[in-house]
């Protein structure tokens, strides 16, 4: 191994964006990428150029904006592939290809039909072509953890011979157990051809949570022997996720002693605001029981009242809520602040906002700072997220008016903005949220499946702001959209219009069964 | 060790229980059991019986009531703990006391402030006094993975020679790792005096879950000689949590080739219909990637037109669907139903309602099929759930009339029924439900503060239940009231009147500092 740095690698915007509802768009990857490179992420997967003109829009974007992490694209060993992610990630500081292909015979059976020597030709010439894009090749075994063991160092060994630098060990179905991943990480090192220590090569981690064991497997990888871990923030991904960031820093840097002292070059004091920020832009909350950023993580903050804790906190808290940057419910503005003041502020919370999203979102702060006794950073969160949206959108709200009760029929009348007209439309339904989207999808002349409706007030107290999220789907495309008003029922009218604008640009954008990756 | 099998102690009703707005009613808690025995749990952890009286209400209902399963009440090492407890369990089939008192020097000098002697006088006066109300006693020692590791040893000897049979070594606050948990595990069983194979005693574990590792910790054990592994439904408990009971049992089943065939008596096609009972009677939902009981933990669910799933399950399905008993949306009843056949369902659900309870539920089920095309499980869940709430309360709801909008201030006429009154408040606010609220507090007489508000549809499509979440406080404690309803707005009434009544409850049960054990 080439040193005792622990690389982090966040594929949040990739492995991450590709679960359900986690879609983001161009702005939306800009801003969370800024915000991992403050948080002192070494490598940011930022999308899978081929899987459409969206992703590769995106990749290309952060690789061009960010000076001090790795850009990654990733590829599958197609020409195809590695051509789109090399021309999005060339003009980047620090580009990597990332190509990947499956290896299990499982794999090579149901999914790619190929023979393993046809797959070690792959491999070849694959990290060959990236190469001659980049030098930084990163090269992944999918399916991994299934696959014949001595077949795998053939094809790392290949791959080290083709040029790749990092070579990813995934455990794509979530499988594994930390013995047993551990064991395999050390066979690798032992036996891949040109990969012993001192080679410069590293070997890389990927896990899924589909066990519970996401991060012990990727522990017991770094025991024995690898140095980078591939995770995402507040551990979104495939199914039940990836290693979740958050858990894995701060268990190395919690057990140090049990880690060999070993390092990861994040600045902890920026997860919480990444996961944060991750939260708002999605609409997909942690639960309150998640490990460091979910609500209840902290005994101190969960109203919790235990002579234990108040006699002394390290009877039962083994890190700081400071450590990781929650400093909760503080007062960052009121309704005096100005413009200088609130652009310092979002920056702070990974914002960059500029032009109409600045004047919009400045505008929808005056108005609140009017409405609410204190503003939050929470609150400034949900402006911002939800005056991102707003770029190329074919539909705007502009207002309603609802009545509705236990006893009388919800009506709702709603005027929106289509294509440059205001139009209007009353309905009825079997409640409020019923009739406020029977009027939106008659006026726009939608017919989406409503799969998911939620809401959670974005502070605690009566004058907080609800942010609704909905998730919708049509022809196999599923998209959320969020809304925030202080008034719950504006809000969800907001978040079906922004869902219905989303499923518009996805429409364009990606195909359904465009490929997805390790 | 005494056996192959696998022990499930699940704790959900106790240290599940003293998580944030997770508190239950006996109704609740004992749907709950009940539907744990039919999950096929070795050990149920009904309750803390010194806490409260509703603590020991709960404990000698559960143990009364339940037959197959051992039924165990929690107690510190204090005289009258222990005669509590025993009191609480004693008329049960398969009674159990659970001691424990802290062993680390931290807790010791910060909390117990007591000597190291002390405390092993503790333990054998409280293990011997235990025994004197029933056969089966567990003794675990708090914070063990941070306790002196010969003095552990002196400490599971006196529990052992006194008469304790099961010794559980808790990760109280969640800092250890799978191979330093491992190797005390092994440590333990070769020096605890007593203690040998063959001996019948049992290696116990208690994980939580701060650094993610409570799963991994727990297996690790396993491998090293525990028996016994003590978890939640959902991974719910203190700060982030405890072992999460679906994961472990899924680990172990899944990959039962790393852990020498080792099983659990648990009832697999039951785990996803606990999870939801819990979910619907706290009103805490599982985040999208949970693992196992997630809405996204199964690809095929997830919306994933993915060419891999579609040609082969197996390329990256490790476990099914059905072996945890997830046969989503499915239909169940119609509005032609009678008594019989929901009374049927609602046994397969995992509700016993009767009488007043189950009259109302079925009232509330005829008008909602009224009112929705389709009824599915999660309705009837929420309905239940609803009408499992309404004994000895103070407050009723009786009816909205609400309007608002984006241009219009909001005002909301609300009815309830007030100590056999009914009364009647027109109310402004900020936002709807800000309005519904304020009338409600301003009838009751009531001054919470508003913690957390959350809506979420209970199944998808337009015409759905909306189930609401509101989380108050007032002093310290803190209560979660849930409400469900077609309109959101009279599910918002609802769910507030609950939490009041919660509340209410609440004042009467249990002191703010109550005992919260390990």
């Amino acid at each position: 191994m080439s040193g005792e740095l622990i690389r982090i690698f966040d594929t949040t915007l990739r492995d991450g964006e590709q679960s359900p509802g986690c879609s983001m768009n161009l702005n939306e990857k800009l801003s969370l990428a800024r915000q991992l490179e403050r948080l002192g992420v070494d490598v940011i997967e930022a999308g899978f150029p081929i899987a459409s003109d969206g992703d590769f829009d995106s990749v290309q974007a952060i690789a061009k904006t960010l000076d001090d992490v790795i850009v990654c694209g990733l590829a599958r060993t197609a020409k195809l592939d590695i051509d789109r992610a090399g021309q999005a990630v060339e003009s980047g500081k620090k580009p990597r290809i990332h190509t990947f292909i499956a290896t299990s015979d499982i794999h090579l059976e149901h999914k790619l039909r190929m023979s393993r020597e046809q797959v070690l030709e792959e491999v070849d010439r694959a990290v060959r072509q990236a190469k001659s894009y980049v030098d930084d090749v990163e090269f992944s075994a999918e399916d991994a953890t299934r696959s014949d063991r001595d077949y795998l160092v053939e094809v790392f060994s290949t791959a080290v011979a083709a040029g790749a630098s990092t070579l990813n060990v995934p455990d794509t179905v979530g499988y594994t157990t930390p013995r047993e991943y551990g064991a395999l990480i050390e066979y690798l090192r032992e036996h891949v051809e040109g990969a012993r220590d001192a080679s410069g090569i590293i070997f890389s981690v990927h896990c899924h949570n589909d066990l519970g064991l996401a991060v012990a497997n990727s522990l017991a990888a770094i025991r024995a022997g690898a140095r980078q871990i591939e995770c995402t923030v507040n551990g979104i991904g495939e199914r039940a996720g990836n290693t979740s960031l958050e858990e894995i820093v701060m268990a190395l840097k919690t057990r140090s002693d049990e880690f060999n002292g070993l390092e990861t070059g994040i600045n902890t004091v920026e997860i919480y605001p990444s996961s944060r920020l991750l939260s708002s832009v999605t609409g997909v909350q942690v639960q309150p029981n998640k490990a460091i950023v979910g609500d209840n993580a902290f005994a101190h903050e969960a109203g919790i009242h235990q002579d234990g804790v108040l006699k002394a906190a390290i009877t039962y808290e083994i890190m700081t809520p400071e450590s990781i940057g929650r400093a909760s419910n503080e007062l960052v503005l009121g309704k005096h602040s100005g413009r200088h003041a609130f652009r310092d502020r979002l920056l702070e919370l990974g914002f960059e906002v500029e032009g109409d999203n600045f004047e919009r979102a400045f505008r929808r702060f005056k108005s609140l700072a009017d409405a609410k006794k204190v503003i939050y950073n929470e609150d400034l969160e949900a402006i911002v997220s939800d005056s991102l949206q707003t770029l190329d959108d074919r539909y705007g709200f502009e207002s309603l008016v609802l009545q509705c009760g236990s006893d009388i029929p919800p009506s709702a009348r709603v005027r929106l903005q289509l294509d440059e007209k205001v139009v209007e439309r009353e309905a009825s339904g079997v409640g409020p949220v019923d009739a406020i989207f029977r009027a939106i999808s008659d006026l726009t002349e939608t017919s989406s499946e409503l799969i998911q409706y939620q809401v959670h007030a974005v502070t605690a107290g009566l004058d907080a702001q609800g942010e609704v999220s909905v998730t919708i789907e049509e022809e196999g495309r599923r998209v959320i959209g969020n809304g925030v008003h202080e008034d719950v029922m504006v809000a969800s009218a907001k978040a079906y219009v922004h869902a219905l604008n989303k499923l518009e640009w996805h429409k364009q954008r990606r195909h359904v069964d465009a490929p997805r990756g390790i």
